[in-house]
């Protein structure tokens, strides 16, 4: 596994890796080209905070300024920065239950190149050589274009914890307690961040998808499983244990199907594509393959399938409610693979959605959003640039070299 | 109702009003005496931008610097700075169904003078001329002090616009759409501000309660209704339309019994006070009159009553552990009047939420605090004295101003 040369050169390190930095660089990223007082108001930092904190990240060449033009005259330099996009370069893998989805991003995390590679077999030595052998084709496209990776984010779904670099549990995967962070990192040499995929995707949604200037969003992934990623107070929720976000297991019916958490009847169990094939296998005795079958059948018009499909809105429908209920966000972004099927059950969706909302968090702007893979390991190189940026955030570099000496 | 005669002199400013002040301001509060440098610490601002921030404040007398001692010589002044409690002084009133409870609060929230008023109608009117009463009583008290009252807070149960000073909705109360704020700055002439009271509770214990020094926790109150205060990233969610925490509405029983929002199976619609009445009158046939004859009955051992508060119990946890499930709090507080039975529920409530939290979300520390009425009230002057010193926050000011031209 040594055959990916892990660099020995220490990694390249962002300067002044401090939260109000941190912030400014992902202002800039996510609303820039920006002038230093419209980043100022941005943040509510000082005018004279953003300009000490750009002084240095475009010394570094993370933030680019266009040539001085006039307006400098005035004072202080008016012309807008904006995040050099070729300064570096970000792997983002995400692990579905059969395949790897990777993407080569830009420091403005825009894919370069994306890759996918089949999965197997599940058994995490066999994921982690599948990984390294996607690091190693992706780098190979960063040497021709001469930029440096400076970091890898690897999405899983299940309790994931951040700051270990621990899948805890992936039920897909079937994993617990696999150190994904410093495997990954002896076999790659690089910095690695390991997270969630829904809050991964979460992430990419803030900085540049649908949750773009807001403070309060809930992205609410709808598929294998169902997810759900909360952006309270303008950051990512990530638990004071590792969990949040379990839409999926909110239990919405006392006499409902058994969920594989044990408990019965929670949204999971009656809207995941496996509990809506084996809920129409039962009803219809059609022996139904996966979700795509499912879906043919409920447009042929066989009875009994449309109704499964409205049971699953319903149960996503009150799943979002209760988050809406909760928090109140602005806006909650319904995504995922489940969408194939979204004229299935949109209508439950939101109908069951307006019943449950409580009074004025019925005003909350409910939308759905098409983001294939590509965009879920894109979320992962964004976690990888956020660790990249902020020093709040443990990276696997101690504990993988640890694990190399 | 201008018996009150309203100050015509302007409102006693706190000086600078930034996020950064306030934030100083009240992490002296919560945690002082602190000297600079431990403000600066526990806020992440610089030491230079503390001293900066201090200064004024100890020049208007809101935070008091014991006696220069010798650490002076070592560079920055190393003595604790604190809030100085006799500087100012805050009314803040709780409204349940049938009585108002008012506190005069210090600078540091405490509680100087509490008194109750009975509510015998709920109109508008008639309850605003109460509050009049109680606040001039109040005031009486405050001048005997001779300290100024610079803010009047209002804690009402419901869907509460804190921003707009209004109760767009309190089924206690029988309210829609009464512009509290505005009223009650005509009859008091001071700055007023309405929050939904368990929000205003929560202020309290995240200043000076259970919540103190936690980025992350819930308060769940049980009794009257069944309502929740959430803390995500240090800051109480408010809901992006004025609706967040609405636990007692998380519908987990499609069989259950229909709840006043109209749907089937909330959590209050099983282990709010009057639900468990109602079921306990339907299953004994017992008249039961309130809470506390219902409590009176289980602790007697009548059959069937505590089978009702087990289903309560197991609500609640079910409530509890969907909070869990989807923000992961560091702490869930469990308080209300309904804790008066809590030991008849307690064993269904913690069962109920081991078994339906999600993986590690159960390491979170459920407990229980007994918070009077009192309590309520302190949390309401909280919610005036958090306006008095942050700018962000709209006041009913020129709202009044306009309604008394």
């Amino acid at each position: 596994m040594q055959s990916t040369s892990p660099s020995t050169s220490p990694p390249e390190a962002f300067p002044a890796q401090t939260p109000a930095v941190a912030e400014i660089f992902t202002t800039v990223l996510s609303h820039g080209p920006l002038t230093r007082s419209e980043v100022a108001e941005r943040t509510s930092l000082s005018a004279a905070a953003v300009t000490k904190a750009v002084r240095p990240l475009i010394a570094a060449g993370y933030l680019a300024e266009d040539a001085v033009d006039a307006r400098r005259a005035l004072g202080r330099p008016a012309n807008p920065v904006r995040v050099d996009a070729g300064r570096a370069l970000f792997v983002g893998i995400k692990a579905t239950g059969d395949e790897l989805i990777g993407v080569l991003a830009d420091l403005c995390c825009r894919i370069r190149v994306a890759r996918h590679l089949p999965l197997t077999d599940p058994d995490p030595r066999s994921v982690l050589a599948r990984i390294a052998e996607l690091v190693r084709e992706l780098r190979t496209e960063a040497e021709g274009l001469g930029v440096p990776v400076l970091g890898l984010g690897l999405a899983v779904s299940g309790d994931v914890d951040r700051a270990e670099g621990t899948v805890r549990y992936s039920p897909f995967l079937g994993w617990r307690d696999v150190a994904l962070g410093e495997l990954a990192h002896a076999v790659s040499g690089l910095p690695v961040t390991v997270e969630n995929d829904v809050r991964a995707l979460t992430v990419a949604e803030q900085w540049f998808g649908a949750g773009v200037g807001l403070s309060d969003f809930a992205l609410v992934t709808v598929g294998a499983g169902i997810g759900c990623g909360l952006v309270v107070h303008g950051k990512v929720v990530a638990g004071a244990h590792g969990v949040a976000g379990e839409i999926g297991h909110i239990a919405i019916d006392p006499a409902g199907p058994v969920c594989r958490c044990g408990n019965r009847g929670c949204v999971e169990a009656i809207a995941a594509d496996r509990a809506i094939v084996d809920r129409i296998t039962g009803t219809t005795g059609i022996a139904v393959t996966d979700a795509a079958h499912a879906v043919d059948l409920a447009r042929r018009g066989v009875p009994g399938v449309r109704e499964v499909y409205a049971a699953a809105g319903e149960a996503i429908g009150r799943g979002i409610a209760t988050v809406a209920n909760l928090f109140g966000p602005q806006r909650v972004i319904i995504s995922g693979e489940g969408l194939a099927a979204y004229d299935l059950f949109a209508d439950q969706i939101r109908g069951t959605f307006a019943a449950y909302a409580f009074g004025s968090a019925a005003r909350c702007d409910v939308r759905t959003r098409a983001l294939p893979f590509e965009e879920w390991a894109r979320g992962a190189a964004a976690t990888a640039i956020q660790s990249f940026i902020r020093s709040d955030i443990h990276q696997q570099r101690s504990h993988g070299a640890a694990a190399r000496a």
